[in-house]
């Protein structure tokens, strides 16, 4: 049986490209704190903490389909560039610089694959399926370990506030119930150590605007 | 139903340990020569490269756990570092240095994930299921491609000739045979391109020591 020579030459071409993934920095710290986490490191972090945590699923899943998604999540940052989550500005444009890079990364590939990939990066960003659900959650816990274990991390430095993080965690609420209490004491501990900033005692009175 | 704190307790420690993987630096570099490429980004670029060459192993296997195997089979680097492959004296203990690390790094976990990542592992280690095979071949094609792309990387900087690299690529010939081909005509071609030490033109005459 021959080679289609023209076919893994252009699956070849692809996996160089991944190549710059390990070039994408992320606002996060590695925890002993040297240097900024990169793309593809956080990728293969997730992805084995999808192995350790599966159990904490809350339904029947596809563990294989949990480890593409988290694997090929973040590969459009090769040409869009990883997006911080509390940057509003930024925020605007990601999902269209975002598809735009999809098409264009993912388009590398021979037409199956390319199909394939971009199927799983869709469903991951959709948010909807159970495992999307459970890989968009493990996506936030990964960034509350890293902050933890980094004095706080980007919330240290970028002075947010935990109803904020309390927003961002949310996804696990319901794609991994049985770890949210987990998360809850993290933040409350953050809080209590200085490392994320309390404005739970900052209550707004919004009675005087309705009747 | 409640959940187990001190289980999850073990399993985090066990992701927390798992961040040391990003600062264990290999031999050879990323593509664009800025800096040597660490484990757990070389994981992550393995574990892709199972998902778009998947279909050339050469029978029917389970590409989940080709996926944790390429997952896990570096993070006795965390205590044992990494060994380069040409370095004959650091590999004369590297299996007893590994295995001691195994013990120590996959011992954070509760035993029932410890005994699973353990065989995997182990499974990777010995080489002799499909899954293993297929693994281990891509270990070896990924530095090729690192080192085709960083014009002779490793080859280069040490100065290593084709017949060493034709050794430490064999793993490729029955793991995945249909690369095999495209394995040696990047060998070649590097050769051409003076990134790898040509040695094949040199024949040893070892018939004097023979009657």
């Amino acid at each position: 049986m021959g080679l289609d020579r023209d076919r893994v030459s252009k699956q070849i071409d692809f996996l160089e490209q991944l190549d710059r993934l390990k070039l994408v920095l992320r606002q996060n710290l590695v925890m002993d704190e040297s240097r900024r986490e990169n793309s593809a490191e956080h990728s293969w972090h997730m992805a084995t903490m999808a192995m350790v945590l599966f159990e904490y699923a809350p339904q029947s899943m596809d563990l294989l389909k949990v480890l593409k998604m988290l694997l090929l999540h973040d590969v459009v940052e090769i040409e869009a560039g990883d997006t911080f989550c509390f940057d509003v500005e930024a925020n605007k444009d990601k999902e269209e610089r975002e598809r735009m890079a999809a098409d264009k990364i993912f388009g590398l590939l021979p037409p199956d694959l390319n199909g394939e990939f971009r199927d799983v990066w869709n469903e991951f960003e959709e948010g909807d399926t159970p495992e999307a659900l459970f890989a968009n959650s493990l996506d936030r816990f990964q960034v509350l370990l890293q902050n933890i274990n980094t004095r706080g991390g980007t919330w240290r430095i970028h002075n947010i506030e935990k109803s904020r993080v309390v927003q961002r965690m949310l996804p696990i609420k319901t794609g991994v119930p049985l770890l949210w209490p987990v998360v809850l004491d993290y933040l409350e501990e953050a809080c209590a150590n200085g490392l994320l900033r309390d404005d739970e005692g900052i209550t707004v009175d919004h009675s005087k605007g309705t009747p």
